[in-house]
């Protein structure tokens, strides 16, 4: 017979505290792109009805980045993530509820503060695998969102808002579309995320503006030749340097 | 004679490790804006050549925010702060230099992360004070910054570097600007804080887009009436829907 959670924790907490940094935790939130939808992977550990974000402990001698790679392998099979650490979940009850029954003096129901992590990737390229304390690892739609523990809502939330403020300032798409893509679908993608409609003059006008396109020679042929949309890629030098300095629109 | 250094560091750690959580420090960046000029509220504690930013430690039964604001009050005098957590500092030996000389087993030569919080400021309106750990607490100009010690020039940095991004979709000023201030008041707050020049013509037309200003019927009256400068003042209402939705111009 399987061990329930309860087990699994209780006999985790016989190591943790040596090889863990106490209080401090980390959550992902890893938001996947494809065939014009958003996903989010999510994970359901053992005997539990809700869902959760994938997360970990921090070894006494890994850097915060290392752990939160660690961890997504660890508990999700997603390698080579680019993980960007965006903010701090550290109300003092947040996993009281949660741990209510579980034994006093374990490792998990101590109080932790968890640094949130936020990526973006191709969900086509991660084959989402369980660790010994889940029973399902998913991409799930985020318009399609399950009830989930703590406070791992309100990290998921935070974390598209994040996302959002920083199409304000930084580029987004290079990874997550083709080599070279259309105006309308990279228009899609600002829709998806912000999840709103944007007028298509616009959008046009702000994006040639910001400078980290390349307009292709050939437009896309498909139908009737003079409706060929024209194709794009980004320049990856100005790209480069839009995202270490913001975009050329800011003040 | 007074207290050294290490002598305060060994008292405080006898009773740290049952009042705080450890591993995780706070870092305070406080910027203040008066006169056209940008400091920041630094402190040097004793025996020390290098300047620091004010810091401590989260109780065990604190929320952070809380945390964030007894540490400024205790260590610097400076009340009614509205402090933002905007980063983590966690190199693992981002402080091994530091307390090189210091006894093993102190509390304050653990490993810590820090959460970075970051403030705007009237200046006028803090007094500094110092407490038993320090033998300075002063507003230094931000272009007259002093060697500082450990990760806190890069924590400084950073927070300068988030200010400047935060600019591109949130208002700025209230607090900050007497009630009524012409634009060209509000453009140099906008510059000091970039370090750069905005083009005036541009800075007008931008701001009266974000549609956050209410421009008053009287101009100020100083010198030839016909150069009297318009006189604008934040319409708080819509002030406070963008610091929560975002500036207009965004996305």
């Amino acid at each position: 017979m399987e061990n329930t959670l309860k087990e699994l924790v209780k006999e985790f907490s016989q190591t943790a505290w040596n090889e863990y940094l106490p209080h401090l935790s980390i959550d992902c939130v890893v938001f996947g792109y494809n065939a014009a939808t958003m996903k989010v992977l999510l994970v359901k550990l053992k005997d539990q009805e809700l869902w959760s974000l994938p997360g970990g402990y921090i070894r006494k001698e890994e850097d915060i980045k290392e752990a939160a790679n660690r961890i997504l392998i660890d508990r999700t099979g997603a390698h080579d993530i680019y993980l960007q650490q965006f903010s701090v979940f550290a109300d003092k009850n947040r996993s009281e509820e949660f741990f209510k029954d579980f034994e006093d003096g374990l490792w998990n129901k101590q109080r932790f503060i968890s640094l949130g992590f936020y990526a973006l990737a191709d969900y086509e390229k991660v084959n989402p695998v369980i660790d010994i304390f889940s029973s399902t690892c998913e991409w799930i739609d985020i318009n399609e969102l399950p009830v989930m523990m703590m406070d791992h809502r309100t990290i998921l939330d935070q974390a598209l808002l994040k996302l959002r403020k920083e199409l304000n300032y930084k580029p987004i798409g290079y990874n997550l579309l083709p080599d070279e893509f259309t105006m309308p679908e990279l228009q899609r993608l600002y829709e998806i995320i912000l999840d709103k409609k944007l007028n298509r003059g616009n959008f046009y006008r702000k994006m040639i503006g910001y400078d980290i396109l390349d307009k292709m020679d050939e437009p896309r042929m498909e139908g009737k030749a003079h409706k060929a949309p024209n194709l794009y890629r980004f320049n990856i030098e100005k790209y480069k340097i839009a995202l270490q300095d913001g975009l050329k629109e800011g003040w």
